[in-house]
């Protein structure tokens, strides 16, 4: 099964598929979130996996927006990795004698406590991937330079750990959503995931309009999981929200509250419903 | 009147900032929001001015964990600026010649049509602020470099506008709030902030319990303008509510919401309660 994901060998996004897809799973890597949609939208993969959203960094609005823009793109599965940071070098480095860590700014942003503490005198280096920075390291063969990556990644690329679990937070996990082009709802699927926009009139999608929108799911008792708005474009100050709940697409009350949503003057896209996801 | 301010003279930052504060402005200028944060919670400036939403980008994510994070900050104001963009070079540039453009990824992204359709032979270079980006290439000197920002900022540096309004979109404002170090409630103030957590229990701040917090202000007819939600750090996929509504801290209607959303089980954190900003 080919798959697209962003992110090389050894990625989170990597650790995360093949915890979803096991060994069936054969990863075509792509550099940007841009490159993984056009993929899935024309079809040049079987599936995606993507990033969404980090328990401390929170959603990542680009995944959000991408979702929007590529109309036959469908969430069909969802899966959770706690991200781990592991500080990697050469097999001769010493974390005394280091200059430099190269990883992502948000991986660098995670392990700040770390490295403020630990190795204030090393510089800090923003790469655009995490196992990126490893196999870059290892290609320098600089043992005064090192990467802050999963440890899998020091395991691919021949590096050395030198130090594990340096994240600041430990209660650091990644949502990955599964994207296919084929709309199919999961016959087990309990959890939905929809974007509202209000229609019609000038200023009817402020963020007021929001508490009609909970209504109709509070009343039949549908819990929401995520509620995060974005800008609609060439509107300022008006949103969309994207709204996540647990309840299947094929539950005649979903259907209701979504009936009576539409009613209120929204219009509504389904993103997928799917089994919630698994923890890794 | 000292007012620090994220970004170099003739930066969007700069440019809101004089259009707030008129001939009293004395711009102190930072690198990073960090910087300016800790200017104000320090009292290092009288004033503070960051951007904190852009009508097409959304939400800056990083300024309001920053509002949480710094105790002593108050929002006391707010500004809007319509952004646009120009291409600037050197007084010998040409259009056609250009094999560089530097900007931030922001400015860049925003002016993605023009560079894709009118430039696409030139290479797009990221850098962390736009006037920044045209005192470099004056420095650099090279024709076939240019930049992406504010025509002010062109004037300032001595460069040339070479297309001006080359944003995609025109619907383009940002949204910049003036921060103090003391909490001063503007007397004719009918705008207000605050950041809404649940306290007590598992999964209670889940978004589902938005509906409530939401009801508390729409069955008193207070107007929402924004909600966003960011992440508990330490409680995955719980989230704090930042809510902005049209109504002034010493409204009595507005402490009985508050009180209201408190016996909820929910702690309320005020960032500021000011005059609706002005659009320049």
């Amino acid at each position: 099964m080919k798959v697209s994901i962003q992110g090389l060998p050894g990625s989170f996004h990597d650790i995360a598929a093949k915890h979803y897809f096991g060994k069936d799973y054969e990863p075509v890597c792509r550099l940007t979130f841009n490159e993984v949609f056009t993929d899935i939208s024309k079809g040049h993969t079987d599936l995606a996996l993507i990033a969404i959203e980090n328990s401390l960094f929170g959603s990542i609005n680009q995944v959000y927006d991408d979702l929007l823009s590529h109309e036959n793109v469908w969430i069909c599965g969802e899966v959770y990795l706690r991200i781990r940071h592991s500080l990697i070098g050469l097999k001769d480095s010493k974390i005394e004698k280091l200059k430099e860590v190269h990883s992502h700014p948000v991986a660098l942003a995670q392990c700040e406590e770390f490295l403020d503490e630990r190795i204030p005198y090393v510089e800090r280096m923003a790469n655009h991937d995490t196992a990126g920075s490893v196999q870059d390291i290892v290609r320098w063969n600089d043992p005064t330079k090192a990467a802050i990556a999963n440890e899998y990644a020091a395991k691919i690329y021949g590096a050395k750990v030198l130090q594990r679990d340096i994240e600041t937070h430990h209660e650091n996990y990644t949502r990955f959503i599964v994207l296919d082009n084929d709309k199919v709802i999961h016959e087990k699927a309990s959890k939905t995931c929809v974007v509202v926009r209000f229609d019609e009139g000038d200023g009817d999608e402020k963020p007021g309009s929001l508490f009609q929108i909970l209504e109709c799911f509070a009343k039949r008792k549908i819990n929401l999981t995520k509620i995060e708005s974005r800008p609609v474009i060439g509107k300022p100050w008006h949103y969309l929200f994207y709204v996540d709940f647990e309840s299947s697409l094929s539950d005649p009350d979903t259907n209701e509250a979504l009936s009576e949503i539409e009613s209120l003057g929204c219009s509504i896209r389904t993103l997928g419903s799917f089994l919630p996801g698994e923890y890794f």
